[in-house]
Protein backbone atom coordinates (compact mmCIF):
# COMPACT_ATOMS: atom_id res chain seq x y z
CA UNK A 1 0.00 0.00 0.00
CA UNK A 2 1.04 3.75 -0.84
CA UNK A 3 -1.20 6.33 0.36
CA UNK A 4 -1.57 10.26 -0.33
CA UNK A 5 -2.26 10.59 2.99
CA UNK A 6 1.20 12.30 5.13
CA UNK A 7 0.14 10.23 8.29
CA UNK A 8 0.37 6.73 8.95
CA UNK A 9 0.21 5.72 12.49
CA UNK A 10 0.85 2.14 13.48
CA UNK A 11 -0.92 0.77 16.94
CA UNK A 12 -3.07 -1.40 18.46
CA UNK A 13 -6.85 -1.33 19.16
CA UNK A 14 -7.77 -0.92 22.80
CA UNK A 15 -11.77 -0.89 22.87
CA UNK A 16 -13.91 -0.68 20.28
CA UNK A 17 -17.54 1.04 21.90
CA UNK A 18 -20.13 0.07 19.13
CA UNK A 19 -23.65 1.89 17.80
CA UNK A 20 -26.28 1.37 14.74
CA UNK A 21 -24.52 3.06 12.54
CA UNK A 22 -20.74 4.27 13.46
CA UNK A 23 -18.10 2.85 16.14
CA UNK A 24 -15.56 4.13 18.34
CA UNK A 25 -12.03 2.82 18.00
CA UNK A 26 -9.53 3.79 20.89
CA UNK A 27 -5.89 2.88 19.37
CA UNK A 28 -2.75 3.11 21.33
CA UNK A 29 0.09 3.99 19.23
CA UNK A 30 3.59 3.26 19.16
CA UNK A 31 4.95 6.05 20.80
CA UNK A 32 2.14 5.43 23.79
CA UNK A 33 -0.06 8.36 22.60
CA UNK A 34 -4.00 7.40 22.37
CA UNK A 35 -6.18 8.02 19.45
CA UNK A 36 -9.87 7.76 18.92
CA UNK A 37 -11.19 7.24 16.03
CA UNK A 38 -15.27 6.95 14.62
CA UNK A 39 -15.26 4.75 11.82
CA UNK A 40 -18.74 2.73 10.30
CA UNK A 41 -20.18 0.00 12.21
CA UNK A 42 -20.10 -1.85 8.90
CA UNK A 43 -16.63 -1.04 8.51
CA UNK A 44 -15.67 -2.27 12.03
CA UNK A 45 -16.95 -5.65 11.57
CA UNK A 46 -15.70 -5.97 7.93
CA UNK A 47 -12.17 -5.39 9.47
CA UNK A 48 -12.78 -7.63 12.14
CA UNK A 49 -11.67 -4.96 14.58
CA UNK A 50 -11.05 -5.72 18.08
CA UNK A 51 -9.28 -5.50 21.46
CA UNK A 52 -5.40 -6.08 20.11
CA UNK A 53 -6.07 -5.77 16.35
CA UNK A 54 -2.77 -4.05 14.71
CA UNK A 55 -3.91 -1.08 12.58
CA UNK A 56 -2.65 2.03 11.24
CA UNK A 57 -4.48 4.58 11.15
CA UNK A 58 -4.14 7.10 8.15
CA UNK A 59 -4.79 11.10 8.24
CA UNK A 60 -4.89 13.25 5.55
CA UNK A 61 -2.73 16.49 6.65
CA UNK A 62 -5.49 19.51 5.99
CA UNK A 63 -7.63 17.24 8.98
CA UNK A 64 -5.08 18.23 10.95
CA UNK A 65 -5.74 21.49 13.45
CA UNK A 66 -2.33 23.02 14.79
CA UNK A 67 -2.65 24.73 18.55
CA UNK A 68 -0.64 26.71 20.68
CA UNK A 69 -1.08 28.08 24.29
CA UNK A 70 -3.96 25.59 25.07
CA UNK A 71 -4.65 25.49 28.68
CA UNK A 72 -7.08 28.01 28.80
CA UNK A 73 -9.33 25.62 26.59
CA UNK A 74 -11.21 22.01 26.02
CA UNK A 75 -12.07 20.64 22.71
CA UNK A 76 -15.11 17.86 21.42
CA UNK A 77 -11.83 16.79 19.15
CA UNK A 78 -11.23 13.62 20.90
CA UNK A 79 -7.23 13.57 19.31
CA UNK A 80 -4.72 16.48 20.83
CA UNK A 81 -1.33 15.47 20.30
CA UNK A 82 1.36 17.36 21.82
CA UNK A 83 4.80 17.77 19.83
CA UNK A 84 7.07 20.38 18.53
CA UNK A 85 7.47 21.90 15.25
CA UNK A 86 10.34 20.52 12.92
CA UNK A 87 9.79 21.74 9.85
CA UNK A 88 7.55 24.24 8.02
CA UNK A 89 7.35 24.66 4.09
CA UNK A 90 5.32 27.61 2.59
CA UNK A 91 2.99 27.55 -0.19
CA UNK A 92 1.25 30.83 -1.66
CA UNK A 93 -2.26 30.18 0.29
CA UNK A 94 -1.01 26.88 2.49
CA UNK A 95 1.75 25.94 4.72
CA UNK A 96 2.82 22.34 5.69
CA UNK A 97 4.10 21.94 8.97
CA UNK A 98 5.59 18.45 10.61
CA UNK A 99 5.42 17.96 14.31
CA UNK A 100 7.25 15.61 16.13
CA UNK A 101 4.99 13.79 19.13
CA UNK A 102 6.51 12.82 22.05
CA UNK A 103 6.15 9.20 21.19
CA UNK A 104 8.86 10.53 18.49
CA UNK A 105 6.46 9.54 15.48
CA UNK A 106 5.82 12.80 13.19
CA UNK A 107 2.49 14.39 12.11
CA UNK A 108 2.54 16.66 8.97
CA UNK A 109 -0.44 19.34 9.04
CA UNK A 110 -1.23 21.67 6.31
CA UNK A 111 -2.83 25.11 7.75
CA UNK A 112 -3.08 28.25 6.21
CA UNK A 113 0.05 30.96 6.09
CA UNK A 114 -1.58 33.15 7.93
CA UNK A 115 -2.16 30.47 10.60
CA UNK A 116 1.38 29.74 11.01
CA UNK A 117 2.26 33.73 11.75
CA UNK A 118 -0.56 33.63 13.79
CA UNK A 119 0.74 31.07 15.96
CA UNK A 120 4.67 31.82 15.53
CA UNK A 121 5.12 28.06 14.38
CA UNK A 122 8.42 27.33 13.39
CA UNK A 123 11.22 25.20 14.15
CA UNK A 124 11.30 24.13 17.98
CA UNK A 125 8.08 25.45 18.55
CA UNK A 126 5.73 23.69 20.89
CA UNK A 127 2.81 22.79 19.33
CA UNK A 128 -0.65 20.64 19.79
CA UNK A 129 -1.58 18.47 16.64
CA UNK A 130 -5.86 18.45 17.27
CA UNK A 131 -7.88 15.56 14.76
CA UNK A 132 -11.41 14.81 14.99
CA UNK A 133 -11.66 11.20 15.79
CA UNK A 134 -14.24 11.23 12.56
CA UNK A 135 -11.33 12.25 10.35
CA UNK A 136 -9.41 8.89 11.00
CA UNK A 137 -9.19 6.12 8.85
CA UNK A 138 -8.12 2.52 9.86
CA UNK A 139 -6.05 0.30 8.24
CA UNK A 140 -5.20 -3.48 8.09
CA UNK A 141 -3.47 -5.76 6.27
CA UNK A 142 -5.55 -7.81 3.96
CA UNK B 1 -5.84 29.29 22.84
CA UNK B 2 -4.02 30.28 19.50
CA UNK B 3 -5.57 27.76 17.05
CA UNK B 4 -4.72 27.08 13.16
CA UNK B 5 -8.17 26.86 12.32
CA UNK B 6 -9.15 30.21 10.51
CA UNK B 7 -12.93 29.80 11.51
CA UNK B 8 -13.62 30.23 15.17
CA UNK B 9 -17.64 31.10 15.99
CA UNK B 10 -18.70 31.99 19.47
CA UNK B 11 -21.98 30.92 20.13
CA UNK B 12 -24.31 29.10 22.46
CA UNK B 13 -25.51 25.64 22.79
CA UNK B 14 -29.54 25.01 22.93
CA UNK B 15 -30.04 21.64 22.38
CA UNK B 16 -28.24 18.23 22.36
CA UNK B 17 -29.60 14.85 21.07
CA UNK B 18 -27.51 12.12 22.47
CA UNK B 19 -26.45 9.06 20.61
CA UNK B 20 -24.52 5.94 21.56
CA UNK B 21 -21.58 6.93 20.07
CA UNK B 22 -21.89 10.51 18.80
CA UNK B 23 -24.12 13.61 19.75
CA UNK B 24 -25.44 16.23 18.21
CA UNK B 25 -25.67 19.99 19.53
CA UNK B 26 -27.33 22.95 18.08
CA UNK B 27 -25.56 25.96 18.77
CA UNK B 28 -26.72 29.84 18.10
CA UNK B 29 -24.17 32.27 17.17
CA UNK B 30 -23.54 36.20 17.97
CA UNK B 31 -24.71 36.63 14.78
CA UNK B 32 -28.29 34.74 15.19
CA UNK B 33 -27.43 31.68 13.23
CA UNK B 34 -27.28 28.08 13.90
CA UNK B 35 -24.86 25.90 13.81
CA UNK B 36 -25.27 22.06 14.36
CA UNK B 37 -21.64 20.18 15.04
CA UNK B 38 -21.69 16.11 15.37
CA UNK B 39 -18.79 15.82 18.56
CA UNK B 40 -18.79 11.94 19.90
CA UNK B 41 -20.79 11.63 23.16
CA UNK B 42 -17.75 10.81 25.23
CA UNK B 43 -16.66 14.43 24.21
CA UNK B 44 -20.39 15.97 25.19
CA UNK B 45 -20.00 14.59 28.44
CA UNK B 46 -16.24 15.71 29.03
CA UNK B 47 -17.23 19.31 28.14
CA UNK B 48 -20.36 19.16 30.09
CA UNK B 49 -22.25 20.37 26.84
CA UNK B 50 -25.75 21.40 27.83
CA UNK B 51 -28.53 23.59 26.88
CA UNK B 52 -26.61 27.12 27.41
CA UNK B 53 -22.89 26.12 27.67
CA UNK B 54 -20.98 29.06 26.04
CA UNK B 55 -18.69 27.02 22.95
CA UNK B 56 -16.24 28.52 20.27
CA UNK B 57 -16.46 26.60 16.85
CA UNK B 58 -13.92 25.78 15.23
CA UNK B 59 -14.02 24.75 11.60
CA UNK B 60 -10.61 24.49 9.04
CA UNK B 61 -10.87 26.79 6.09
CA UNK B 62 -10.50 23.28 3.86
CA UNK B 63 -13.87 21.94 5.29
CA UNK B 64 -16.29 24.93 3.80
CA UNK B 65 -17.82 24.34 0.79
CA UNK B 66 -18.81 27.66 -1.09
CA UNK B 67 -22.10 27.59 -3.32
CA UNK B 68 -23.91 30.07 -5.08
CA UNK B 69 -27.52 29.79 -7.07
CA UNK B 70 -28.51 27.70 -4.25
CA UNK B 71 -32.71 27.82 -4.93
CA UNK B 72 -32.55 24.68 -6.73
CA UNK B 73 -30.83 22.27 -4.26
CA UNK B 74 -31.33 20.78 -0.88
CA UNK B 75 -28.34 19.32 0.83
CA UNK B 76 -27.89 16.98 3.70
CA UNK B 77 -25.03 19.27 5.35
CA UNK B 78 -26.62 20.95 7.97
CA UNK B 79 -25.04 23.66 8.28
CA UNK B 80 -25.37 26.79 4.70
CA UNK B 81 -25.05 30.23 5.79
CA UNK B 82 -25.50 32.42 3.47
CA UNK B 83 -23.32 35.72 3.31
CA UNK B 84 -21.14 37.91 0.63
CA UNK B 85 -17.71 37.66 -0.73
CA UNK B 86 -15.15 40.38 1.27
CA UNK B 87 -11.94 38.79 -0.36
CA UNK B 88 -10.25 35.98 -2.52
CA UNK B 89 -6.73 34.87 -2.54
CA UNK B 90 -5.09 33.20 -5.23
CA UNK B 91 -2.49 30.11 -4.74
CA UNK B 92 -0.87 28.13 -7.67
CA UNK B 93 -3.57 25.06 -6.79
CA UNK B 94 -5.94 26.62 -3.88
CA UNK B 95 -7.69 30.03 -3.06
CA UNK B 96 -8.73 31.49 0.18
CA UNK B 97 -12.02 33.05 0.15
CA UNK B 98 -13.11 34.86 2.87
CA UNK B 99 -17.26 35.65 3.31
CA UNK B 100 -19.48 37.73 5.53
CA UNK B 101 -22.12 36.11 7.05
CA UNK B 102 -25.47 38.35 7.40
CA UNK B 103 -25.05 38.21 11.16
CA UNK B 104 -21.40 39.83 10.85
CA UNK B 105 -19.25 37.36 12.00
CA UNK B 106 -16.47 36.20 8.67
CA UNK B 107 -15.91 32.88 7.36
CA UNK B 108 -12.59 31.96 5.46
CA UNK B 109 -12.99 29.12 3.15
CA UNK B 110 -10.48 27.56 0.88
CA UNK B 111 -11.24 25.79 -2.46
CA UNK B 112 -9.41 25.28 -5.69
CA UNK B 113 -9.24 27.85 -7.88
CA UNK B 114 -10.61 26.18 -10.55
CA UNK B 115 -14.09 26.61 -8.10
CA UNK B 116 -13.72 30.48 -7.97
CA UNK B 117 -13.78 31.01 -11.60
CA UNK B 118 -16.87 28.82 -12.25
CA UNK B 119 -18.74 30.31 -9.37
CA UNK B 120 -17.41 33.82 -10.27
CA UNK B 121 -16.54 34.01 -6.61
CA UNK B 122 -14.77 38.47 -6.22
CA UNK B 123 -15.52 40.44 -3.35
CA UNK B 124 -19.22 41.52 -3.27
CA UNK B 125 -20.81 38.84 -4.62
CA UNK B 126 -23.47 36.66 -2.58
CA UNK B 127 -22.68 33.08 -1.61
CA UNK B 128 -23.17 30.10 0.99
CA UNK B 129 -21.07 28.23 3.20
CA UNK B 130 -21.88 24.80 3.43
CA UNK B 131 -20.25 23.03 6.58
CA UNK B 132 -21.13 19.42 7.07
CA UNK B 133 -22.04 18.86 10.80
CA UNK B 134 -19.32 15.90 11.61
CA UNK B 135 -16.30 18.86 10.47
CA UNK B 136 -16.87 20.73 13.36
CA UNK B 137 -14.91 21.02 16.53
CA UNK B 138 -16.35 22.27 19.85
CA UNK B 139 -14.18 24.06 22.57
CA UNK B 140 -14.86 25.58 25.79
CA UNK B 141 -12.88 26.90 28.69
CA UNK B 142 -10.31 25.08 30.48
CA UNK C 1 -26.49 25.48 -8.05
CA UNK C 2 -23.11 25.95 -8.59
CA UNK C 3 -20.37 24.23 -6.46
CA UNK C 4 -16.92 25.03 -5.35
CA UNK C 5 -16.95 20.96 -4.67
CA UNK C 6 -14.81 19.55 -7.62
CA UNK C 7 -17.14 16.24 -7.32
CA UNK C 8 -20.63 16.05 -8.03
CA UNK C 9 -21.45 12.41 -8.36
CA UNK C 10 -25.22 11.71 -9.82
CA UNK C 11 -26.76 8.39 -8.48
CA UNK C 12 -29.39 6.49 -6.95
CA UNK C 13 -30.04 5.93 -3.24
CA UNK C 14 -30.27 2.09 -2.48
CA UNK C 15 -30.69 2.10 0.90
CA UNK C 16 -30.78 3.79 3.96
CA UNK C 17 -29.58 2.74 7.57
CA UNK C 18 -31.08 4.93 10.60
CA UNK C 19 -29.39 5.79 13.60
CA UNK C 20 -29.91 7.67 16.39
CA UNK C 21 -27.65 11.05 15.46
CA UNK C 22 -26.57 9.46 11.83
CA UNK C 23 -27.79 7.25 9.08
CA UNK C 24 -25.88 5.47 6.43
CA UNK C 25 -27.25 5.81 2.88
CA UNK C 26 -26.04 3.59 0.02
CA UNK C 27 -25.85 5.43 -3.62
CA UNK C 28 -25.37 3.70 -6.69
CA UNK C 29 -23.23 6.02 -9.24
CA UNK C 30 -24.14 6.30 -12.62
CA UNK C 31 -20.96 4.23 -13.46
CA UNK C 32 -22.21 1.33 -11.15
CA UNK C 33 -19.74 2.08 -8.11
CA UNK C 34 -21.73 2.39 -5.09
CA UNK C 35 -20.80 5.45 -3.19
CA UNK C 36 -21.83 5.15 1.00
CA UNK C 37 -22.30 8.37 3.03
CA UNK C 38 -23.16 9.19 6.64
CA UNK C 39 -25.68 12.26 6.90
CA UNK C 40 -27.57 12.94 9.91
CA UNK C 41 -30.70 11.30 10.53
CA UNK C 42 -32.30 14.63 10.49
CA UNK C 43 -31.18 15.66 7.04
CA UNK C 44 -32.21 11.83 5.56
CA UNK C 45 -35.27 13.17 6.81
CA UNK C 46 -35.54 16.53 6.25
CA UNK C 47 -34.31 15.27 2.52
CA UNK C 48 -36.96 12.53 2.17
CA UNK C 49 -34.12 10.10 1.50
CA UNK C 50 -35.39 6.93 0.69
CA UNK C 51 -34.53 3.82 -1.85
CA UNK C 52 -35.28 5.18 -4.80
CA UNK C 53 -33.97 8.67 -4.49
CA UNK C 54 -32.23 10.54 -7.03
CA UNK C 55 -29.14 12.67 -5.37
CA UNK C 56 -25.97 14.10 -5.98
CA UNK C 57 -22.75 13.24 -3.55
CA UNK C 58 -20.63 16.33 -3.29
CA UNK C 59 -17.35 16.16 -2.61
CA UNK C 60 -14.67 18.24 -1.76
CA UNK C 61 -11.07 17.75 -3.35
CA UNK C 62 -8.80 18.10 -0.20
CA UNK C 63 -11.33 15.19 1.00
CA UNK C 64 -10.11 12.51 -1.61
CA UNK C 65 -7.17 10.17 -0.25
CA UNK C 66 -5.00 8.43 -3.19
CA UNK C 67 -3.71 5.44 -3.01
CA UNK C 68 -1.65 2.46 -5.38
CA UNK C 69 -0.95 -0.89 -4.83
CA UNK C 70 -3.53 -1.49 -2.38
CA UNK C 71 -3.85 -5.48 -2.35
CA UNK C 72 -2.58 -5.43 0.53
CA UNK C 73 -4.58 -3.47 2.82
CA UNK C 74 -7.94 -3.37 4.39
CA UNK C 75 -9.38 0.58 5.03
CA UNK C 76 -12.40 1.20 7.31
CA UNK C 77 -13.17 3.97 4.83
CA UNK C 78 -16.49 2.52 2.90
CA UNK C 79 -15.49 4.53 -0.33
CA UNK C 80 -12.58 3.47 -2.40
CA UNK C 81 -12.95 3.64 -5.95
CA UNK C 82 -10.49 2.26 -8.85
CA UNK C 83 -9.35 4.63 -11.57
CA UNK C 84 -6.75 6.13 -14.02
CA UNK C 85 -4.92 9.26 -13.49
CA UNK C 86 -5.85 11.93 -16.03
CA UNK C 87 -3.77 14.63 -15.38
CA UNK C 88 -1.63 16.69 -12.30
CA UNK C 89 -1.11 19.68 -11.28
CA UNK C 90 1.00 21.01 -9.46
CA UNK C 91 1.03 23.80 -6.90
CA UNK C 92 3.73 24.54 -4.07
CA UNK C 93 2.41 22.44 -1.35
CA UNK C 94 -0.67 20.71 -3.00
CA UNK C 95 -1.38 19.27 -6.42
CA UNK C 96 -4.42 18.78 -8.03
CA UNK C 97 -5.44 14.81 -9.56
CA UNK C 98 -7.77 13.93 -11.30
CA UNK C 99 -9.17 10.50 -11.98
CA UNK C 100 -11.07 8.60 -14.26
CA UNK C 101 -12.97 5.85 -12.49
CA UNK C 102 -13.74 2.65 -14.01
CA UNK C 103 -17.65 3.94 -14.59
CA UNK C 104 -16.33 6.94 -16.97
CA UNK C 105 -16.81 9.47 -13.90
CA UNK C 106 -13.93 11.78 -12.69
CA UNK C 107 -12.53 12.71 -9.44
CA UNK C 108 -10.66 15.67 -8.38
CA UNK C 109 -8.45 14.96 -4.97
CA UNK C 110 -5.98 17.62 -3.68
CA UNK C 111 -2.82 15.82 -2.19
CA UNK C 112 0.58 17.13 -1.71
CA UNK C 113 3.40 17.55 -4.21
CA UNK C 114 5.03 14.75 -1.58
CA UNK C 115 2.11 12.11 -2.33
CA UNK C 116 1.89 12.61 -5.84
CA UNK C 117 5.93 12.07 -5.89
CA UNK C 118 6.06 8.75 -3.53
CA UNK C 119 2.98 7.55 -5.49
CA UNK C 120 4.23 8.23 -8.92
CA UNK C 121 1.01 9.11 -9.99
CA UNK C 122 1.23 11.34 -13.34
CA UNK C 123 -1.32 10.68 -16.14
CA UNK C 124 -1.84 6.80 -17.09
CA UNK C 125 -1.05 5.35 -13.44
CA UNK C 126 -3.87 3.13 -11.64
CA UNK C 127 -4.82 4.22 -8.33
CA UNK C 128 -7.79 4.31 -6.24
CA UNK C 129 -9.91 7.24 -4.58
CA UNK C 130 -10.41 6.48 -0.97
CA UNK C 131 -13.25 8.80 0.66
CA UNK C 132 -14.45 8.57 4.56
CA UNK C 133 -18.71 8.20 4.00
CA UNK C 134 -18.74 10.99 6.55
CA UNK C 135 -17.28 13.59 4.24
CA UNK C 136 -19.94 12.71 1.64
CA UNK C 137 -22.65 15.48 1.60
CA UNK C 138 -25.42 14.56 -0.59
CA UNK C 139 -28.00 16.66 -2.74
CA UNK C 140 -31.70 16.36 -3.97
CA UNK C 141 -33.83 18.95 -5.71
CA UNK C 142 -35.32 21.76 -3.73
Amino acid sequence: MKVSARNALNGKVVSIKEGPVNSEAIVELAGGEQLVAVVTSESAKHLGLESGSQVTALIKAPWVMLMTECDDIRLSARNCLKGKVVSVSDGAVNAEVVLELAGGSRLCAIVTRDAVEELGLESGVDASAVIKASNIILAVPA
